[in-house]
């Protein structure tokens, strides 16, 4: 058991792609909850491409990490010490723990993490935010409904991967977008997807002529750039774009370019909406409980691909989600039994 | 009256603006009615940005007009000789009679004129389609809700004048966007409007930021391009974005850059959707007798600029759109006793 409470900390706020500048790892004692408070050995954070918005110091939907701050992350972790009614000692929870060994919570937004249902990097995805989103994004801001055809980009990621899988099981016809074979061979082999374009092989926009030669529904958008324009070129009429993220232009230094055929929106009479899953907590329940019904029948698959290395590691981790080194949900284990 | 029925037809697509290459004016004999069928006498033609997509050979909401076909366009006529029960001679209508003198008719999409409530060219602006776009555009697409602030562009033009004073007898603060000092004056003075900001006097940015210090519920849109990013650069939370047109680009050779502050949407939940004011057909009677009680009570001011010259000065007066050299509604008088 670690001795002392690592933090890993914005040094510096990044310009373009985080480096080494970015970040620093301080030690501190080990905390002490005080009265109605616990505190957490983290076992697993979270990487998530929202991280890198939430370095930039700009009015958005939460307030930028402060430079000197502890990394904001999700995380699952180990009741350590409890002063709290709620929590008892070696309880597994989750929670927005930040990037560190320790962390001290008094319970808010902390949610008991069930072992039994799946093991704790599931709920950093699956059961976790991603999983949320996917949820939510589609049911909710989608408006996703059986016979749909519904194009997902990032399909191979936390968010998409799951997406995907929603749909399929809700009646979609399911299309991913991600790079390279051996993703595209997991969406169509593992997770059931109808199909899946590697935006790496040729022109997305002929690929999804071929794909959905009557159009999408809905175009569930991780990536942004030039892969929203080829998605608005395709949209039916009524047609439901839920952005979700934008992943290819987060760490450009130069203003990117917006989807020059958004007016395929006007004639389509469709729409482009953004959402947060923060907003959807109160509806969670109705999430966790449609997802974990799929997971318990084995219907959904979930993928981890668990980092090690220690809270030293978050840095070059996180930079893996921008050189899509990952599949499935990107979690780092911050305990040294790996 | 006409002995002969002129005709403008479209003689050749236009690239960029339309030119006097672009039409030609044929003539005919006045046709005859055939059985169930009626003759209009043309008296007035509507000019519509839309028209402009019209012209090319895209796919879209309804097919182009063919090389050689009769422009297509909403118009108001009396009908002229009928042999349909539900029509009789004298009588005004209006309908897409199309760029002539003497147009036939079954009576699809036809509409009684009631110059008691309204003179005819009202009846192709606030009581026609503008009127309609207007008032679904924010009531439907928009979701208007009283207290909310609303962005209007084009806001001194048909459509744009309706929604800005339709958004200020719903309980909204308006704002109009307008080119020169006169148009914006007539906005705020006549109008009601409670700002109207001149996109022609400097940054439409930094004058968005003084207007709506804190933000906009509501952006319709008439014209894209850059005034597109400026307004989503201020939406606020929940913020609804109505894509009505773009009138900016439509006489564009080059491809047009897309918003690229689009990721706004993102951080405020808001959306940006399309619609046709087509589709709305079915609840025309709804805003109808909106727009028909407003305008009785003389709480809706309607303008309508109406150009004379006959059939053949279609094209130099549907350009007159693209320069903005309307305000209010741009009608062409196509009776000679004008």
């Amino acid at each position: 058991m670690a001795s002392v409470n690592r933090q890993v900390r914005l040094a510096r706020r990044p310009v373009g792609r985080p480096d080494d500048s970015t970040w620093e790892v301080t030690s501190a004692p080990v905390p002490q909850p005080a009265d109605g408070e616990f505190t957490v050995r983290v076992e697993y954070v979270s990487l998530d491409p929202a991280m890198r918005g939430w370095l930039n110091d700009v009015r958005s939907y939460v307030p930028p990490v402060g430079v000197g701050e502890v990394m904001r992350a999700h995380a699952v972790g180990r009741v350590h010490e409890s002063r709290h009614d709620g929590y008892k000692e070696g309880q597994l929870v989750s929670g927005h723990f930040g990037v560190c060994d320790y962390a001290v919570s008094d319970g808010s937004g902390v949610i008991a993490v069930d072992e039994s249902l799946a093991p704790p990097p599931v709920w950093l995805g699956a059961l976790g935010f991603p999983g949320m989103t996917a949820y939510f994004g589609l049911v909710d801001v989608g408006r996703m409904k059986p016979g749909d055809t519904v194009l997902v980009s990032g399909a191979a990621g936390a968010v998409g991967s799951i997406a995907g899988q929603i749909a399929k099981l809700s009646g979609c016809r399911v299309i991913g977008l991600a790079g390279g074979p051996e993703k595209c061979a997991w969406l169509t082999d593992e997770l059931g997807f109808d199909a899946a374009i590697d935006y790496k092989a040729g022109s997305v926009g002929r690929a999804l002529h071929g794909a959905a030669p009557d159009g999408i529904d809905i175009y569930f958008d991780n990536v942004g750039g030039e892969t929203l324009d080829s998605a608005l070129a395709v949209l039916r009429k009524n047609a439901r774009v839920v952005l979700c993220g934008a992943i290819s232009g987060y760490n450009a230094t130069d203003p990117q370019p917006g989807p020059s055929r958004y007016l395929s929106l006007l004639v389509n009479r469709a729409s482009m909406t953004g959402f947060i899953v923060f907003d959807y907590l109160d509806r969670f329940p109705e999430g966790m409980a449609a997802v974990s019904e799929w997971i318990r029948r084995g219907e959904l698959v979930t993928r981890e691909q668990v980092e090690t290395g220690g809270v030293e590691a978050f840095g070059r981790t996180l930079n893996m989600l921008f050189d899509g080194a990952n599949t499935g949900k990107l979690v780092l284990k911050t305990t040294a039994d790996s």
